[in-house]
């Protein structure tokens, strides 16, 4: 299916919404997702344009995974969560909701279920922090 | 923590566990999950050593993304699934069971719900048929 420039993080990457952002690189954006599955749900978005994993570019899958691997690390470090889910859905049968390519980094605490997306959008003074201490987190 | 070579997919990787293999290169292996969650559940499972995203080299993420892409339109293609899931669980409060890097792919089919991972182990013929079909349509 073809891709649909009007999607929400096609909005956010062009400046026209705003966003809780993490980091910024000639490859991707980083935000905190504000229906967080749980505390410090974050999206990797890269900024081509695609639909999904089925039409990406392979160079910008190639160049997006290490700035997901080091997200991973700084999650993990910053919210002292017991592990990371990395999820990626594509089509909505799958559960993808926007229509840009983008990979779910959720943290996960012992014994503690994770909520369902978009169950309730997060304070925003608190995902305000959390980017905060996420970017300081990140390493170059 | 420490990367433990004795887990299944290392042995696998060794040749000293079978497996329904669908695709093997320098980088990684693919093969069927004999617990499938839907039909057609694939997993991509890097060659090097790396408990999960991490401690991987970051260079081995890149390497394999675009076979992970390569094999979700095959999969697609292949099981006429609705939709798939990318997923990959770092710590087994995450939901990792097997301590070496590995990607889920996992079809899903409108109206179908996903089944519990472990919840059953499928069935022989029809995993080696999935396999060889997977493969036959995997692009290189």
């Amino acid at each position: 299916m073809a891709y649909d420039s009007t999607n929400i993080f096609a909005k956010i990457l062009r400046g026209e919404m705003p966003c809780h952002k993490v980091h910024e690189d000639d490859t991707a954006l980083v935000m905190m997702d504000i229906f967080p599955q749980s505390k410090g749900h974050t999206l990797v978005i890269p900024k081509a344009a695609s639909r999904n994993l089925l039409d990406a570019d392979p160079q910008t899958l190639s160049a997006v995974m290490p700035l997901v691997q080091r997200l991973a690390i700084a999650l993990k470090a910053v919210t002292g969560a017991d592990g990371i889910r990395l999820a990626q859905f594509n089509e909505a049968p799958a559960g993808q909701t926007v229509f840009h390519l983008h990979f779910h980094l959720i943290p996960v605490y012992e014994g503690v279920p994770l909520g369902a997306h978009a169950g309730g959008k997060a304070d925003d003074a608190e995902l305000a922090a959390l980017a905060a201490d996420i970017a300081a987190s990140l390493q170059p």
